[in-house]
């Protein structure tokens, strides 16, 4: 069974966008509200991080809870791991995600500059400066067989899918424009010579998903 | 966390058939084509009984892959097991599903003949004489924390909804009338009532997805 590298979830506006621009610690997403951009799945029973019963099971369910099935390590750009740019300043940065995050797998973050290791939960993250296939060989051999995730941001993505390394995509396309930040595609039109795709208007009204899948 | 009562990947005719008649050996649905019937989960990559490579990795594998997703019992109704009726005259049928069932887990069969459990790879079967309720208490606990599919066939489903039993439904209905059959409902509306739905008609145009959950 081949292992396949999935991007999941990933949240683009209508133009394109995976995140606004000027990125701050309280701004993870720069001038995009991540609100509204994940409001599709945070509605959903399944979201990680709800903290009260109830929640939808409906399409949009499927989607978020097939969130990690199947994955066995992470791979992320820097700017998904966190604000700071150039050399780490220092290392009391641990990420967004608190004390136990959700990828409950090893996690390599793309970056140019060295860092430790470190792991908060069943977390590890580890720091990688290589290019898209020798990263791609290290999360593989982490997996133990199992899938890879590539979490983002959109120049990550961008990186692998220019390198074909990308086996299927899932892309929520939220009804509303940034205008400028990192950008994932001028339109998903561009990735139709090399993967197949469903178009499915999630029947919440609050976003397009978009499921490729490499030809 | 609730242990759900889930239906998965159950199919009707578009006029509410879950199978057709005089079910035989040779003949698991009656009169109906499985193979029309399920000819969009057997188009995916997830499909179990999938021999070689390929096969879509759009919405229908979604809904194909989340079959085993944290289901630790199945219950299904006799009709499902076997094509016998009445007192079992051997012990020698031992289901459809040749030496490894794709349940993985404790199924519980409903029957008024007893027979002893067996176990074929990791699929125990158990024959229980009993209500729907005393049923899904017997199954939730044998799941040991997870959810409990409802199998079918529509018979059975039929009883647990008009017990009030049921969390989630998915049900995936073909474009193919029956006439009769083995029927779930006269129309999905009768549901409403009692759940939420979205209706996600598959991209594949092989079917249209029924995605309900209780109010």
């Amino acid at each position: 069974m081949k292992q396949l590298l999935k991007v999941q979830n990933f949240n683009v506006s209508s133009d394109g966008y995976g995140a606004g621009e000027n990125q701050s610690l309280e701004r993870p997403f720069g001038h995009a509200d991540p609100r509204e951009m994940f409001a599709w799945a945070g509605a959903t029973a399944s979201w990680p991080n709800r903290t009260e019963p109830g929640g939808s099971r409906g399409l949009d369910d499927y989607l978020t809870r097939d969130f990690s099935h199947n994955i066995g390590a992470e791979i992320m750009g820097r700017n998904k791991f966190g604000p700071q740019r150039g050399p780490w300043r220092d290392h009391e940065w641990l990420g967004w995600w608190g004390d136990e995050p959700p990828f409950h797998t090893p996690v390599f973050v793309m970056t140019h500059h060295q860092r430790p290791s470190f792991t908060l939960s069943d977390t590890t993250f580890h720091f990688v400066d290589d290019d898209p296939a020798t990263v791609l060989a290290m999360a593989r051999e982490a997996a133990q067989g199992k899938d890879v995730r590539l979490g983002g941001g959109a120049t990550t993505i961008r990186e692998f899918l220019d390198a074909d390394l990308v086996d299927t995509l899932h892309v929520a396309v939220s009804p509303m424009k940034l205008g400028s930040g990192t950008r994932l595609w001028e339109s998903p039109e561009e990735l139709l010579d090399r993967f197949h795709r469903d178009v499915v208007p999630s029947p919440s009204g609050a976003v397009t998903h978009h499921l490729f899948w490499h030809k």
